[in-house]
């Protein structure tokens, strides 16, 4: 794969509750020559992000009700128009995990529709990805609340929010992969720090890499290892 | 302490990302005779405890931009709004964590006022608290992040999310009693499962304790252990 389109597979991602601005300003200023697909950062960056990442290919991705998904879906909606309007350009919300859990699909279609049509509303070029928090979940609850977020709106699944019990595997690619099909996207994201992870996932069927390794991740592709 | 004081200094606390609101109804159901100040619930149970809770004398608290912190200003005052707007009495809200490590206390203050103003908006008689997650902090910052969020309108400053990197301590609900001085709430959370560690925060100074253990330690108290 070469450099540049591994490098517009990659949210490269800095979502640390320790940060503060001036730290997340030196971080985004180290990452805007890089390609990125995007720069996922937390909500409280969104509006610098949106201004330093101006006139380049990288666009701004944030979090919605992250990491715990139990927000009432108003408020999601609220938080992801929100954001948009001060320049996000792709939304990761946490659905419903408890939903999920208790075989509600019909309640995880709502509450991702609530929020695909906020984003919406806020812009036509903005993306709604759904982060299914897999380290919870059953491979049947996986596939089930994939169909779910696709039929609420979203335009990826996702897998893990890296606060969650574990991080993205192959088997949940794999299996969202196949729950969506091939016009949806698969964000693998979550404990993925080498290129030799990365290109698993993708080979898995992954269309997107959330990792914070990021740079190492095309250093190594650079080396060719 | 007798039982009905001790009940009445008692947020007992369910806030799991894996419970759908079926195990939350019965969660509920279980706590309605006891007395506790409030049931500190997620948001997404927050219109079901309300329900349910009418006409005893346990409130609903909820939580905000939980248990990371770091959402847009008016992200938490949007949530916190429509959270009393659907029965919240008490909002638990998550301070800029970030802003406190690079000593932004202006902005800590101006991110809890905007906040505050919100619940105040939203109902005369709901109280905002103020959750500090003083695993990341210093005791300097402690104190200063107590004194911050007082200033922005705090009713109570709260020790822990309960996710972060460790629960509530004796040194700090002492240090966040010195900092706020006596009108002020300390509630102290995370960690606190028996009637010994609830009453020995209680001497150190706090006015709340924030459990998922509250009916042990009062069967513990009614035992006399």
């Amino acid at each position: 794969m070469d450099a540049q389109t591994m490098a517009a597979m990659i949210d490269q991602t800095f979502l640390k509750p320790t940060e503060g601005d001036a730290a997340g300003r030196a971080w985004i200023a180290a990452q805007l020559d890089a390609g990125f697909a995007t720069l996922c950062v937390m909500p409280s960056l969104v509006p610098i992000a949106a201004a330093m990442l101006e006139g380049t290919c990288t666009k701004v991705c944030t979090v919605v009700a992250f990491p715990l998904g139990y927000a009432l879906t108003a408020s999601k909606a609220d938080e992801a128009r929100r954001l948009v309007e001060v320049g996000a350009h792709e939304v990761d919300m946490v659905l419903n995990i408890g939903a999920v859990l208790q075989g509600d699909y019909d309640g995880v279609q709502e509450d991702v529709a609530a929020v695909a049509e906020a984003v919406a509303d806020a812009s036509d070029a903005a993306l709604l990805k759904v982060i299914l928090e897999t380290g919870y979940l059953t491979p049947a609850q996986i596939e089930a609340a994939s169909v779910a977020a696709v039929a609420g709106g979203a335009a990826f699944v996702k897998t893990s929010t890296g606060f969650g019990p574990r991080g993205a595997s192959i088997d949940d690619v794999r299996l969202m992969r196949a729950a969506v099909g091939p016009g949806i996207g698969v964000k693998a994201a979550g404990g993925i720090r080498d290129l030799v992870t990365a290109l698993a996932m993708i080979d898995a069927g992954a269309t997107r890499i959330g990792t914070s390794a990021g740079r190492e991740i095309m250093a190594a592709l650079a080396a060719g290892a």
